[in-house]
């Protein structure tokens, strides 16, 4: 392997222009960046530097990550659209944060003004790391947005003193943050500042984790504290029980997890570091082929909000929080750079569609947290630890913000390109102009996907040229036809695109049809909630049972294996939005009565069944859901 | 109705005297009695009133009701095997217990050692009146076993001084426990002493409970406590949420609640209260119609090891207290008591041989606190809340002794009687002798039950007498036929016994034929967590599914509706027991290589499956084990 890489394209290049995709990037804009500024402002969020003790609204120690994710959501959204008042909120916070920042560079709010003096003495549990990456990736995205440079400067500032504090250097902690995230941001910001020190700090701090003696350890001894009382137990909470080229499993908390991996591949990618990116496959392969729910979301676990054991994927329990399957999707992402195979865009297709936008309703305004699979309303009461429907904001917040630059960003995920290839890894309504062949290229696509699977995509050289169009079959997909001009085309090659170079004129028109039939899906026999049970996807999308459309007990509504299921719009609760229909059967409750258990037999009376696509759930009201259905 | 009740036979009087329970009888005599006097006393559980600050093994608030079961257990093993040894243990720990006692009556090593000053101050969180109740059990055991009174003396100043605090009287305070057994062992007491404050302070407690204005909130503010502050919230966890008569779900802690409602059934009988009895009639009904386990099991949750909401039953997590199975068959038989009416015996065979005996290992040194209904190995070392293999002993070991003493008076369940009548309840090899219609009467049970459905029952009464002997008809029997001296007998009538009321005379013999086929049971529909899926019964045993047999994923088998099952002794890897045999299918692992979803249709493969009684599960190593199988 070579680690020639494909990157993405600016998000100015790169436009969506209708579809699913421009309507819930509009609601993202339009509703939830406003609110989301509004609870920042309300909670004290984007005051924090200015707190002074006794005053309400103490700063706690992960606050600046969530305006920083706002930030970036405001500077991607800004590329397009013009907002002179989103614009002028951030300058007033990057102001706030400029004159904050203290003479050495240093900048976190919890430190400067709740905990002064403790700087740096708890990598492990605090977030000062965190922070600091996240202020960097929004630092980054407001500088390419707008071209002002005073957070990336503030930014580079509190990088460059990280660095001094941080390093392989004698006379320099060997610590790295307990909550990764810093690594892939430094990244970032070594692409904006050109700065190696950047990239440098990044592989170190990747390089570093897990190593012993351990980090962890003599900082807390240092703080007097005992290491073994460490509340987590084990350091693969953190992805520091080993050293990360040593891992072969994702353990630990699950968007730490995944944000490291990021980090780690982003770094693999610009030091072309072989034995890191083979690190990086091993635990996608352990994600993808063991802990990842059909919807894409990872870290079963509410204990620890982490990664459990293989094929260990509770429905109902579900933990798969949001910012999870947004990490699996910047992970994803980073892989494709380094190696367009459409296993990578397979799962960010999957999140995307289904685990990450289940995460904010449909008016954009409320949000998930935690993305189960199967819901109970009176198991999420009595249990209190979840609840049936979407949040209006949360005390720890990541997920709103999170999902808000995703949404903002989306157009940056559809392609990534060499000088004379360029991969199509996700379909739906766009427009991207960027240089193929030495020759600037507008690339057209025009789609009604994830509904329908007819996409045209219209090819516009300045001047005809060489180069590769790459399509993505996707794998849900069993029978897809190109065709070029009329003319089709074979594929896909082994690393599921199918590769479409010649000489392109302006006009040249790409028909990609997929096949989009209702399928079921079932899981691996170790999966042991999904045995017996079948799942409902049509392209991309899963599907769902509500109470809403079904009535309640849906566990017991078995699917026979010959029912005929239809997709359409017809009669769907959501305009435009294909439902799928069909017969099945459930057992008749009326013929209990006071029985609790009785020999077996009850005859099954007939029933129909609507599925609506799992991200649409809980837009309705409260009520029962369940994903896996009885049926083979 | 009226409360004409049927009554227990003393042990002295009944005896098991081979089969199923002898074995286990013997055991639980020769193997746990020994080891659970060797635990209490090792961890300074039986020198808890010598202890003095600053020694190892400071006395827990629970720890006198261990010792109270042990005594307990001691007692009824001794009834009809005299063992000087374990007479001089129990003795010596009495001796202890009346040095012990303070001038006025009070008694509880944790507040007379460790917490002087603080009696009766914090009745919902501590357990002073839990442990005067179980040594009030354990006392009267002893006296009616061994006729000694050193300890039914101690108990009953105890017991006085209780009713001088505590009562419905001006000065007196009106409290009642947090952990509800007082009640029952107050009415056994007053068998015991005739004295009617016993009685008059167990209705008290039962009346008292729940009322307003609420004594839990005025302690906590004597104590300086904020009431609203209660770690578990709500007073449902104690079942003093609400007056009892005015409950209709069992809620909160199961083994409290169970231990409440017999008292109240108890105080019911004994008072002739109608309503109480309605009340523990409710609260039966919604158990036992919603809130039960196959197995017999309740308290579905381990948050708070309580009672859920109707039809919230999880396997793998099932909490299902041993004690809490215990509880319910002391409820269970107190209601019988009050009506003879075999849905009561059939709750408490079930628990009986499923969720009760679950509890120990066949050798009688290892124990379950919680009995779940699944068992996945990787879930439970990954959630560490949970063992799946029984342990040796429990920082909180209310299980073990529980099961001890129940197993030691089992004798005491198989029958009750009034003047003329005599009600069988449960099968087994054993021998009655009492008084009926004023006519000494010796009842003969000879079987293999559970095993085989044939009963023989020979009458020896002194001479001829009229009386009834009703049988019961277990509601798991679809086929029972009775002959008496060869002549078949219709039944059974509405309270679901055969009631044979004739002349009997020395040696008529009572033939009664249980057809025992394997049953395949399903549960209730909105059962959620066992929908599609079937439990193999046969007679009173519940089977599952053990990796030892059938390999792992166990979850993915499939009974098919059409599979012949067959139960035969050969082959079973426990002596004498029979296994449930037969063809099933499966999804082939193999086929399935590194894929997590894919679309359905896997063929299924023949495979056998061999199923063992539930009980008897976890006795060959650690594995998987479920109980409830995919089919119909």
């Amino acid at each position: 392997m070579t680690m020639s890489t494909s990157r993405p394209i600016p998000l100015e290049s790169t436009r969506i222009t209708g579809g699913f995709w421009q309507a819930r990037i509009d609601v993202n804009r339009d509703v939830t960046l406003p609110l989301q500024h509004r609870h920042c402002k309300d909670t004290g969020r984007l005051d924090a530097f200015a707190w002074e003790d006794g005053k309400p609204n103490q700063p706690h120690h992960f606050w600046e990550s969530d305006c920083a994710k706002w930030i970036e959501a405001a500077a991607y959204s800004l590329v397009h659209n013009p907002d002179p008042e989103l614009e002028a909120q951030v300058d007033a916070y990057a102001e706030l944060l400029a004159e904050s920042q203290c003479a050495d560079g240093y900048l976190n709010s919890f430190y400067q003004r709740v905990r002064p003096n403790k700087r740096w003495t708890n990598l492990r549990d605090m977030h000062e790391l965190y922070c600091a990456g996240h202020l960097m990736e929004g630092a980054v995205a407001y500088h390419e947005a707008t071209g002002k440079r005073t957070l990336l400067d503030v930014l580079s500032r509190y990088a460059d003193h990280i660095a001094r504090m941080f390093g392989p250097e004698e006379g320099k902690r060997r610590g790295y943050p307990g909550h990764e995230e810093i690594e892939l941001a430094l990244v970032k910001l070594y692409h904006a500042t050109g700065n190696v020190k950047h990239l440098a700090l990044a592989a170190f701090f990747v390089n570093e984790r897990g190593t012993q003696p351990h980090y962890f350890d003599d900082e807390a001894k240092a703080r007097g504290d005992e290491p073994r009382t460490y509340h987590h137990g084990n350091y693969d909470y953190t992805q520091a029980h080993l050293p990360v080229r040593r891992q072969k499993t994702a353990e630990g908390h699950s968007v730490r997890a995944c944000y490291l991996y990021a980090g780690m591949a982003s770094v693999a990618a610009e030091t072309e570091d072989e034995e890191l990116f083979a690190a990086c496959r091993r635990i996608w392969d352990n994600i993808t082929q063991r802990r990842m729910y059909i919807h894409g979301g990872i870290g079963s676990s509410r204990f620890g909000e982490r990664f459990s054991f293989d094929y260990d994927l509770p429905n109902e329990d579900a933990y798969a929080e949001t910012c999870a399957a947004i990490a699996l999707v910047f992970f994803a992402h980073r892989m494709l750079q380094i190696e367009p195979d459409s296993r990578y865009a397979d799962v960010m297709e999957r999140a995307l569609y289904n685990g990450v936008i289940s995460g904010v309703s449909l008016d954009g305004k409320r949000f998930f947290y935690d993305n189960f699979l199967a819901s109970h309303p009176p198991y999420q009461r009595f249990n209190g630890q979840k609840s049936p429907e979407r949040q209006e904001w949360f005390g720890c917040a990541c997920c709103p913000p999170n999902l808000a630059r995703l949404l903002a960003s989306l157009n940056g995920y559809l392609y990534t390109q060499t000088d004379d290839a360029i991969w199509t890894h996700l379909y739906g309504t766009s427009e991207v102009t960027t240089k193929l062949a030495n020759t600037p290229v507008t690339l057209t696509q025009t789609t009604d996907y994830p509904w329908d699977g007819d996409v045209v995509v219209e090819v516009a050289p300045e001047r005809p040229a060489t180069f590769t169009i790459a399509l993505r079959k996707p794998a849900w997909c069993h029978e897809a036809t190109v065709t070029v001009k009329g003319e089709t085309v074979e594929g896909p090659d082994e690393s599921g695109y199918i590769a479409l170079r010649r000489e392109w004129q302006q006009g040249d028109r790409i028909v990609l049809t997929l096949a989009m039939p209702v399928e079921r899906i079932e899981a691996h026999p170790s999966v042991r909630h999904d045995a017996g049970r079948v799942a409902l996807q049509r392209g991309p999308i899963l599907y769902c049972l509500e109470e809403a459309d079904n009535g309640k007990d849906l566990y017991d509504v078995l699917l026979p294996t010959d029912a005929e299921l239809t997709a359409a719009t017809s009669g769907s609760p959501f305009e435009g939005v294909p439902i799928i229909t069909g017969p099945a059967k459930r057992r008749d409750t009326a013929t209990w009565s006071d029985q609790l258990y009785r020999p077996a037999g009850t005859p099954l009376v007939e029933t129909e069944i609507t599925a609506i696509p799992y991200f649409l759930w809980a837009n309705r009201g409260i009520g029962e859901m369940i994903t896996w259905i009885q049926g083979r």
